[in-house]
This record gives C-alpha cells, structure tokens and sequence, in this order.
C-alpha cells in the first residue's frame, strides 16, 4: 500500500521511510478503501492529538507557562499587587519548591488564576495574541507559533486529506489553543478540546461579556482525555497520536477493544540535538513511562523523533 | 428578498407569508449574500437551538423527564431498592411535593441519578434507544421522535443548505440527546450542547469503558447557556432560536453588540388545538416572560405556533 503513495507525490515527504511512515499510510489507505475489509465511514473517521510534545515542543517549560511567567513579567512592571505578590515573587526568584509546595501547588494555581482568570474571554484572547506576537522561544529565537512540528501537521494534513475531522486534546487550557489553533494547526475552536473552568455570563452596558473563573476546572489529562473526548465530541476516535504518560488513558481509549479499527502512536523526543531527548525524567512535562510499557502489546507505533523524521520543524514562512 | 425565494421552490413550506417568515428569509439572504452589506463568511456562520419547546414539544413534561418515569416504572417491576425507594414511591404517587422539596430539589436529583448515573455511557445509549423505539406520548399517540416540528425541520434545513452549522443547546442531557439528535434533526453528536456531569474512565478486562456520574453537573440552561456555547464552540452564534426564559441569554449573547448581522427568535406556544398553549404559568418548564418582555427592544422575532405556522408536526414517515 506504501508503494501505491510513492508513485503518487509522497503525503509524508518530512518522514524518513521506516515502520512509522508505513504504519501511517497503511492505516489511513486501509479505512478510506470502499469496499476494503477496514473501511471506516467518513462520518466515524475522527482522529485526536496531544498538543504538547505532539504537535509542538514542551521544553524548556509548556508554551502556556511561558506565558504566566512573560505575562506576570509584562503586569509587574506597572501592577503593585503583582509585583509585591508572595508566589509572583517565589517563581521570578525560580523558588519551585514553594510553588510546588501542596497537593494541589497552590501557587501554581494561584500564577494561572492571576493570568486566566478575573477578566472576559475576549480580554485574555487579545493579551494571548499580542503575547505570541512578541514572545521568542528561549532556544530556538522564534515566536512559539513557529515551533510545529512539520511532520504532525503533515498527518493532519493527510487525514484531513482523507475525511478525517482533526481535534487537538490536550492538558492546556481550551481558551489559551483556541486563540491560535486554526492559524497555526487548521484546528478550528469547536475541535480543541482542553482544559476548562467555568465562564460566568454577565449582561453590561456595552453588551454580553464571559468572565473567566477559576471554579469547577476540568483538567484534560490523563483519565480526563477519555471524559473530555466524551464530553466535547461524543464519539471515540479511531486516531490518537500522543507522546507521554498523560495521553495513555487516551491511546488506550481509541485502541483498545475498539469495533473499528484503530491506530494509536507515541512521538518518543529522542534528538537532543534538533530539539529534545527525554522520556523517563523530563525536565518539566512530558513523562513517557508507562505508555511505552504498553506500547508493544497493545500495538501502539512509536515514533523516534530522531530515527522517523527527516525535519522536525515546519518551515517559517511556510512554503 | 422574499420575492426571490417565492419564484424558487419555497424553503419554508410549512410557515405562513408574515414577518417571521420574511424575517427569516431576509437575514438569511443577507448574510449569506457575497459582497452585500450583511456577508457572513461560513466559518462564522453559527445557528444555535433551544431543543425542549423549540424543535419538539415539552408538554406534558419534557421528554427526559417521561425518559425518567418510564424507566423506574420498567425496572421497579424487577428491582427491590428502585420499587422501594421513598423518592421513586413519591413520584408513582404523584407527590410532586415530595420530589420538588429543598433549594436544589434533591428528590428529583435522586431520580435523575437513579436512571442517569452508575452506568457507562453505552449502557444509557441502549436504554435511551430501547425507549425512544417503545414509548408514546400520551396525548399524540406516537413515539416522541416523532413529535419534532416541521417548520424548525426546515429552518434548520435552510441554514445547513446555506452554510451554517446548526447546534442544539438545551437544558436537556447531552448523553440522552445524542443518543438521537443525528436521526431525529440532522445534528452530530459533536453539535450537541446540553447540560453534563463528568463520566469516569476505567480500563476493564472488555476494554474501556466511561461511566456516568452525578458530579460537576454544569445545567445548560438561562446563563450557562452562553457559559455551553462558549466552552463547546468557543465562537459566538449569529442566529438563536428558543422558546422560553431559559433562552433568553443566549439569545442576549447573539444578538447584543454582535459585530455581526444576527437574528433572535422565540416560539411562542399559542396553539392549544394543534400542540399547546403556555407562557406565564406553563403545567411543567417552558415559562415566557421576561424574554417576550426584552423581545421588542431587542428585535427578537416573536414566532406564533398558531398563525405562523401551517403545519406543527414533521410528517411521519418522512416525505
């Protein structure tokens, strides 16, 4: 089946031929065959992808936590509550331990609440964009948009290609992707499903506002993937392409027992060199343990960034 | 405009020439009209819909509630804890009282946790469905799939046929409404807002499986309806069709300060030969008040069951 693409201009010209590659084309030639013994209809065809490590870096830190830090940054400099509070000044300080401290890293949460929540989602929406107007990437010098990862927006440009609906699921909060998800990935807002708080509805005078809240957070992480697919799309996919511990709850979701057939695949950061190597101690996010413990018996592909891909990242203008 | 539409097959068969007939058929024109003063680009072409009053009658009481009814009554028969459960003798005994007692109205909650929660969403799939194909409504005598109105079955046809997505957001379960939204009015499982409560992942020795819970019930209903749309679209909607109090936000969110053309409108149930008539002291929900009150100021399109429309119910079979 590999063959009938290579005659035809190569879908996945950013991956090096290997098991991958092949896993990938034969998977998406064998559902979209009419008639074929794996056919899936178009209606069924719905494929979802971690965002972090996935479809992007997550390192140094996630991009959303360079946006805590540049935009506590950006408020202390003018804002005398944030630049005299106790845990804005713990992480300027790089004090993680009291930030970590709790079970529920109250100052963690607190950061997050300073920057996502009090104000309307239209408010956050343009601080997000003039944010990833500005900000650079401390490593590679460019905005975080322009850090994707050429060979994932090429399978999603190849399933999409063959009536795949594409969703991003993903631990990051739901408002932070939307802002950029269609530009960046061709993900509109309805198919990001992410991390979520409560929006209160407030009439005003200028007309009908969201407020951002902190209350009823549904963390789309782990187990909380399988809910959120649940919640947001109400069907199970047949595609799930993830990288660490937090997306196996979600691999195991689509693959496992599944009446149509599935694929499920791990990108495992393996090059040090063009851009990250981690898996069992990553320095922030980004755990690959038990996933890759059940790779093998539940037939899940893993991809070695490395090894697999001949590009990492998509070119910038894009060609 | 309308004239255009009247030399063409009419879209709207089964409304009545009137104002909101034309009302719909002029915006329609106007923002799906390249280059016109009122062009909506498809993306933004977002329709939102009340379900319960809306697309299909709420009388005698909402259909999820006759859901509820019907399946204590089918498992009372043969299950000891439902025949003897005080809340379930409350409501065979029709003691409203009982089950409508406290704030939060915990006899009912009970109900609903009775036939909504502790199962997996596959097993509530089967029962919703084994309902839908038996149960009749008491007044009209046929399955309840088979009460939608003809009319709203065109407007959504109209829409879809120009490029809108067309949603349904409702108060109503969105695991008990995507069991047939798809069948009953063209709408995905994806395109379902309604209220929800978390289901739980677990890995069990027959594969994955989400079971339904009680907790973090979010009701999408009067100011959680713009809170759904917000977190399941993530866009604001040009066009919102309800029916009662209940939608008076969302319609508030559509139409108020939109940058865009929009359109607000309201069934009013004034027909009680052919369906029923209700407003400021419905029998069971769909109390008109304070949306029919904002309706002039705000331009919303106030819809007469009894003189606007031909025809109520969809023909069964369809034609």
């Amino acid at each position: 089946l590999s063959a009938g693409y290579a005659r035809a201009a190569d879908p996945l010209p950013s991956w090096n031929e290997g098991a991958a590659k092949a896993a990938i084309l034969d998977y998406v030639a064998r559902v979209t065959t009419p008639g074929g013994p794996g056919f899936v209809a178009e209606a069924d065809r719905i494929a979802v992808f971690d965002n972090d490590g996935t479809l992007w870096p997550e390192n140094p830190v996630p991009f959303q936590i360079a946006y805590v830090v540049d935009e506590l940054k950006r408020r202390a400099a003018s804002e005398a509550a944030i630049a005299g509070d106790p845990m804005v000044k713990a992480l300027f300080a790089g004090d993680m331990q009291t930030l970590m401290a709790g079970p529920q890293h109250a100052g963690l949460l607190h950061l997050i609440a300073l920057t996502h929540a009090g104000m309307t989602v239209d408010d956050f929406r343009a601080r997000v964009e003039d944010w990833m107007k500005t900000a650079k990437h401390p490593r590679f010098g460019v905005g975080y948009d322009k850090l994707t990862y050429q060979p994932m927006q090429e399978v999603l440009s190849l399933l999409r290609a063959h009536g795949f609906r594409t969703y991003i699921v993903s631990g990051g909060g739901a408002d932070f992707m939307r802002v950029w998800s269609e530009r960046v990935y061709g993900v509109p807002p309805a198919q990001v499903v992410g991390s979520t708080a409560r929006v209160k509805y407030e009439l005003r005078d200028t007309g009908p506002v969201l407020v951002k809240t902190m209350d009823s957070i549904e963390v789309d992480d782990k187990a909380g993937k399988p809910a959120g697919i649940h919640e947001f799309i109400g069907a199970r996919p047949i595609f799930a392409f993830g990288n660490s511990d937090g997306d196996k709850e979600m691999l195991e979701y689509t693959t496992i027992a599944n009446p149509l057939p599935s694929l499920g695949l791990l990108v495992h950061h393996t090059d040090a060199v063009r851009e990250y190597q981690y898996d069992v101690n990553p320095k922030s996010s980004g755990t690959l343990v038990e996933a890759l413990k059940e790779a093998p018996a539940r037939g899940w592909v893993v991809v070695s960034m490395k090894d697999d891909w001949k590009t990492v990242f998509a070119p910038f203008p894009p060609q």
